[in-house]
């Protein structure tokens, strides 16, 4: 299985960036892109599409991010915004462009790549739904980039990833996963006010971890097993 | 003296992508951004900078790309269009964006990137201008990528480079070294249907070797040597 990387875009507000980002996915040899709930396309976006009009014919466009990332691997968050707060997991770590790069080498599976809104990136609610979060370096004097320019960014990097032979277990598992530490967090009366944020903290760990299928089975075992005890 | 990057853009021809140059640039640190007889730029210009508006304002304007390199060490050409024929010195070799990184860690000096305009790039002139050619791998089957999106992904190579303490030479002074050979060629009754290129491998061959001020004068001393031997 080699690595493939699905390029999505949540509610993108400007037909003229979607047009951009078809076109720069076609130069750097992407094709998979999937559009959640987007503004109209119509003229703007095909001109600025070029010739990858195409591209942009052939997005599949969806109504939820969960229909978006259906089958695949790993769900990359892409943020501007990084949190000083070493408690705050939703934020927290985020890597940089390059070093998922780094992560991805040795790797095959099907990479979702998010990219938000131009105005309000994600929701918190969209960022809890990654397994990783990732940021481009930017200058502290204007961190916000234009979105067909932070896609041009993570694509040209990861343009040359080396795959390898290490499978990525699939996102739904992983969703099983978490499911499962959250009972066990149930199970061990584990203090209310900290449950959510101990739940997120769970997810960033195992989500940048990049799990084999193989992993999460066996993790899931040693969690059926606490939970007998504990019962 | 530390690593400086200044852009170029040779007679660009839409205002907008002037306008997402220079907020890219900001969202990547850059600053220096000079125009060689550009469009004409107002709102749309504007708009598409963004925040980065003063950087548009700031950009030097100038007539010809002679007044845009003064005082670099390295003028780089960026091109898409790469030529198999490696008896054609104005294109061979090209370095992609990541070689050129590469190069410049541990140099110090002023370091010009041309692009060219969104329809024909450079002319021949132009290109043989350049000390090194530099060209971004993308897809054989849509090459040609947005002028903005170009520019955004050589300064994001270039924002780890590693600066260090090797100076770099003018390129006045190579230049002067170019001319120096041309004389040489002269001196030694150089076939003339072979000095264009000869000439021309020259200053790619000492283009991308990255001259040190102190090369580049010890070579003009054997030169003179040579001439005075030969006269």
């Amino acid at each position: 299985m080699p690595l493939k990387i699905r390029v999505i875009l949540v509610e993108p507000l400007y037909q003229g960036n979607v047009g951009s980002v078809a076109r720069a996915m076609k130069n750097l040899g992407y094709s998979d892109l999937v559009l959640v709930d987007p503004c109209k396309l119509d003229g703007e976006a095909c001109a600025l599409a070029s010739h990858a009009r195409d591209l942009l014919e052939n997005a599949r466009i969806v109504d939820s991010i969960q229909d978006a990332i259906e089958g695949v691997n790993l769900v990359v968050g892409t943020t501007g915004m990084t949190c000083s707060k070493g408690d705050e997991h939703i934020r927290m770590p985020v890597h940089t462009s390059r070093q998922l790069k780094d992560k991805l080498n040795g790797c095959s599976g099907t990479i979702a790549i998010l990219f938000g809104r131009e105005d309000n990136g994600f929701t918190n609610d969209e960022l809890k739904q990654c397994d990783m979060l990732v940021t481009i370096p930017t200058s502290e004097e204007y961190p916000i980039m234009n979105l067909s320019h932070a896609v041009t960014i993570v694509l040209y990097e990861l343009s040359d990833v080396v795959p390898g032979d290490i499978p990525l277990g699939e996102h739904f598992d992983l969703e099983l996963l978490y499911e499962h530490l959250a009972e066990i967090l149930n199970d061990i009366s584990y203090p209310e006010h900290k449950k959510n944020k101990t739940h997120l903290m769970f997810k960033r760990i195992f989500g940048r971890a990049m799990l084999t299928p193989r992993e999460i089975q066996t993790l899931r075992g040693v969690l059926t097993r606490t939970q007998r005890t504990i019962r």
